[in-house]
């Protein structure tokens, strides 16, 4: 049988099949707890054939890795058109859907740790970090970033990444409510540096002119003006 | 000589020397650009001497990282006494100059990767965080934050991080705006997230009224004001 399988698929296909067997089970639970013998049982082929393809469990776990960051940068392409607000909410939308897919791997690979943290490993979270950063860039017609806005793009970032893994421990806040928030925070925060630099400010103003007076920009301001005190 | 400076030191005393020395290089250099005969050189002992006291390199810079966070959590009290901005503020200055004495080693740390990622500097790393957790819950007269809370404070200590470290990237804005920035960001994370929860709300309006017209909340909300399309 397992024979039979190895002459019916070429040398890439295995490859392929194999990395997409490992992506799903390191998706579901960390990588340490997934072992060969159980990657080769749901591929349907033997522990010795995983190590043809293979040399090891962790050239197999940064090969699926590298699939799901590609997947995953992937879903930051959104059209530029429309309101700023609506194109970063549907990316937080397939953003949080990944984070769904893959949750207990996410959790596992973004709070490091020796069976996951490598050179390899950081290297693809940075180039996953950078695809969002520069599509970001591009949706505000921006081609290279001031120190205040590099920050403002990278630290939301790292919001998104910590408020993702901050869902997954628990669940206790419905994510679509995430998605908002999170869209919600990126233009908090370019209004705190937009505060005390003036070319922030004018970022600011070109985007909020563009935005519909019910769309989530909007929506924030109508609900902060009812907060302030009196 | 060696045996001279032996003598004159007791176990502990001499443990205790090795990791000031070690924390000292760690926290110029990344880890793996650190020997032992360096750390040797260094405390003016000699190699095996080094491996009397700790097995190894890993051992010495788990015990060099215990006692930065031991530092670290405790620049992160401060009593229970006037407006919280300015409170926030006095924090986030003793954690920008810890970041400035320590920040190649920081960098390293945070960032990851084989030399530094290990279970033990994994679970200081989260002891450090637990501890500005638990210091912002108590200035904020909360016992058992809710889930929106929780995810305010847990996801702003994140940003404190990456805020942290992408200043030690290049240094391209002044600190002191930074540490203004940050408790900005905080109030700001939490306005966002009182937008639409009622519980936040009113934990941020307590805030706000103790705030003085001159600190940095007000200063914040007043900006923000005159930014606002008219």
């Amino acid at each position: 049988m397992t024979t039979g399988v190895r002459r019916r698929m070429g040398v890439e296909e295995r490859r392929q099949q194999l990395i997409g067997v490992a992506l799903d089970l390191f998706s579901h639970r960390s990588p340490d707890e997934v072992s060969i013998d159980e990657i080769a049982s749901a591929a349907g082929i033997s522990r010795p054939l995983v190590y043809h393809y293979f040399p090891g469990k962790l050239s197999l776990y940064e090969a699926a890795l590298k699939r799901a960051a590609q997947d995953l940068a992937a879903r930051f392409e959104e059209p530029q058109e429309g309101p700023l607000g609506a194109r970063l909410l549907r990316v937080m939308d397939r953003f949080f859907d990944f984070v769904d897919e893959h949750g207990p791997g996410f959790s596992a690979l973004m709070r490091g740790g020796p069976a996951v943290g490598s050179s390899a490993t950081n290297a693809l979270i940075d180039s996953v970090r950078q695809a969002a950063y520069v599509q970001i860039l591009a949706h505000l017609g921006v081609r290279a970033a001031s120190p205040r806005l590099d920050l403002v793009v990278r630290s939301w970032i790292s919001l998104a990444e910590s408020t993702a893994l901050i869902w997954l421990d628990g669940r206790r806040i419905p994510r679509a409510e995430l998605e908002v928030q999170l869209v919600h925070d990126f233009a908090a925060l370019a209004a705190v540096s937009a505060a005390y630099d003036e070319e922030m400010a004018r970022l600011l103003r070109r985007i909020l002119v563009d935005e519909p007076a019910d769309g989530p920009f909007s929506d924030l301001i109508a609900r902060l003006a009812a907060l302030a005190p009196a």
